[in-house]
């Protein structure tokens, strides 16, 4: 690699015209912080006569992917194209012509991690992604290098900032799905189209991203068990926050079917003295429970206690809370996406490859490898979990008699109940009944909710949520 | 370096029993981790008879510290001693004999990090400290790795557990100063001599880190204005939470007296459009607001709104949030202490080290080098913020008007105001009065407040504290 660092920029839309802006704008601190200069010297759009930011030389912009990759005198491809149809031929023809390769597809490392990674051990070139989670957090490098000492116990992440934007909005405003969704889209923080946010999908992807670096699983996006906002009513929102809790889009990973029994204070600190004190030796700390080589992966709502330090993330933030079995639980919070947030991630990653950090991460790391952990993924049916599950019933003798029979059936112990009385004007129409259960399998509980399903006295499907603790 | 990676502990107490224990007991993961091994030599102790961990063979532990410097097997040497004596001799000893270092030691680097770097350059060494701040969150990394591509503008941070664990208590649990000082030296989470963590010396030495890395300045800590939390009553949490406010005590950068105005939104997005949307090209965002090239650093108790990030962190965690000019804000949080958390971070610079990462920063980052990067430090006064002031006043006629002229004499005006009815039979002794000003310049605020203290009807000097907005 030359003295200076050539970059071809794919894409130049939002994030793409906010990596330019860095780059242009900031060249001087960015070459004092990687030792070199970063040039932008290819800026490769669909439309060349859109108006881009003035910074931006128009020589430099043209439509041939093939011209930009194939150029000997560039050495990294930033790719912000999106998707997995052409970025994918982009990253993989980059690697073979041997290039590096910067990324924020969370989509395309999700669907075919192991196909990339491996075309760029075959090329000796390294693939960089920090901004594809979590936007400006950088959450890759924290599991990857900071935590480095660290087996990963759970993660606990909002990875969707159009969820958690909409979440908000219901509870801080009181406001329906419909209206919070539209005030989103009108405020920018959803797409026309929102299903990828809203329904899970999009934070699977990231989710099955953050599970290959911890656990060395290569979950498809598909396989990952996942539940949206789209199915929260505003009625939920106010019976959680009633019971003292706030409904969030949880991305988690739980490698015990031990982690979620509300012992969370030896959870924390994995079963090891944190205390300040002081002077001396510790007494030597007990081993550490025996990590599950097992792990279980699922995206969807879950009721988490006002106090809990993701409950308190506002907006389009996005957080993850890690869980390490040594170092305890460490947060990670910020914005999860938006122009510059992005482009910070983006830039850092060219600035470690600058370093030449970057190379020796990426060999080290061995992601998507047949060298994995020896963990397996499992369905989320074995993960203990509290859960809030609201019912349509009708106002009538002997309901809730079945319904309680039927979780006593599955070993399933009620922990509280709500039930309003009826209005007077709809007595007989059906009431919300909420009941929040202790701990009990997810499989059980889904087995229970079938029945209960079936009653003839049951209205409508039942509505459920896990619950954080 | 030989393939296996050897390392001599000096100091085998709290921190350094967990190294032990990480390194024996997860010698598999820390090999897979560092593409190497990386093996526990030696152990030097002031005294070999002590009980120590039962993983650590007893044939390697010894009270040679020369020895195990000099040994030509030994390629790093972990400083776990603490201190700015000893501690200093073997950091220098050790580079001198071509040994990378890792410490911990936040007093040794905030008070001759000039000459450890410095001796690190000549003799072609790495000197690592992701554990000298905030202990298993890292913050050293985020600082001078992933937040690369920003200049940071501000830093507002949580670095002390006693003094966060101590005000927790009182504010929770309505207890006074010293009985929380006692409750959190029974938990172990203070030392018998509290001094150096209340009084705000502590913090004070992890800014002076935080600032060389952010803004190439250095600080000595004695310089740095500060704070404790020892001279906070009970009182001033009932009155702060009263007007909707926490006490925290953070450690804080500024770099221009616009940061702390209120007007947090532009200053969380850098003044930049973070919005989720969409395809196509954003407008050109406008050039960022310039960054002043000086900073002002303090400790101080500040009052912030029951819903910031910062006033939600509990009991002994540490937290730092970082405004970057690119990224906007970001939070770490996590374990600021403690036998593993501190572990878990010593750990992850020897895997750095190890991986070859940890050099390739070293030389980037050009710490505690002649390269700065222009800013100097300035004292807080320039600092505009609002304030909490506690004054002792007599319950008699014109007291008010006194006070609220000397502050109108240096354009300092009042937002809120709260005085309590004197209970009966208290009536002729001083009572409190609580006044929250707008924003006002540090310095012209201390010069009413002596002018107040000097008030006839004054029972005892003002107590006051800034505002987090």
């Amino acid at each position: 690699m030359s003295d200076t660092i050539n970059i071809a920029l794919i894409g130049c839309g939002t994030v793409g015209g906010g990596v330019a802006r860095v780059l242009l704008a900031n060249a001087d601190r960015v070459t004092q912080r990687a030792g070199r200069p970063i040039a932008l010297r290819r800026v490769v759009v669909r439309d060349p006569s859109k108006a881009r930011d003035a910074l931006i030389p128009r020589e430099i912009i043209s439509t041939d992917i093939d011209a930009a990759i194939h150029d000997p005198n560039i050495h990294i491809v930033v790719e912000l194209i999106g998707g997995t149809g052409l970025a994918k031929k982009v990253v993989l023809d980059a690697l073979a012509a041997g290039k590096h390769v910067v990324t924020a597809n969370k989509a395309l490392l999700a669907d075919a991690g192991a196909e990339v990674f491996e075309a760029a051990r075959r090329a000796d070139r390294t693939v960089c992604f920090e901004a594809a989670v979590a936007g400006g957090v950088p959450v890759i490098r924290a599991l990857g290098e900071s935590l480095a000492a660290n087996q990963v116990t759970a993660i606990q992440a909002i990875l969707n900032g159009t969820s958690n934007f909409i979440l908000t909005s219901m509870t801080e405003h009181n406001m329906s799905y419909a209206a919070a969704l539209a005030e989103a889209q009108r405020l920018g923080y959803a797409e026309a189209d929102p299903t990828l946010d809203v329904d899970g999908s999009d934070a699977a992807h990231k989710l099955a991203i953050l599970a290959q670096i911890s656990f060395g699983v290569a979950a498809k996006p598909h396989e990952i068990a996942r539940q949206g906002i789209d199915t929260i009513d505003a009625m939920d929102i106010r019976f959680a926050n009633e019971l003292g809790y706030t409904i969030k889009l949880l991305a988690e990973a739980w490698t015990s079917e031990e982690t979620r029994t509300g012992d969370r204070g030896a959870r924390n600190s994995g079963g090891i003295d944190t205390t300040l004190s002081g002077s001396g030796i510790h007494p030597a700390p007990a081993p550490r429970r025996a990590v599950e080589k097992a792990v279980a992966l699922h995206v969807a709502p879950v009721l988490l206690r006002h106090t809990d330090l993701l409950a308190q993330v506002r907006g389009a933030y996005n957080a993850v809370l890690v869980y390490g079995d040594v170092v305890g639980e460490t947060l990670y919070q910020g914005p999860g996406a938006g122009q510059m947030p992005t482009a910070s991630s983006v830039v850092a990653d060219l600035i470690d490859l600058g370093v030449g950090r970057a190379q020796r991460t990426f060999a080290a790391a061995k992601l998507w490898s047949r060298e994995g952990r020896g963990f397996t993924v499992e369905p989320p049916e074995r993960v203990r979990s509290r859960f809030y599950l609201r019912l349509q019933v009708a106002d009538k003798p002997g309901v809730l008699a079945d319904i309680t029979r039927i979780l006593a059936d599955e070993e399933i112990s009620i922990s509280s109940l709500v039930q309003h009385e009826a209005q007077e004007d709809g007595a007989s129409s059906p009431v919300p009944l909420v009941i929040v259960t202790h701990y009990a399998a997810t499989g059980r509980f889904r087995r229970a909710l079938e029945r209960i399903n079936k009653l003839g006295t049951i209205a409508a499907p039942a509505v459920f949520f896990s619950m954080g603790d």
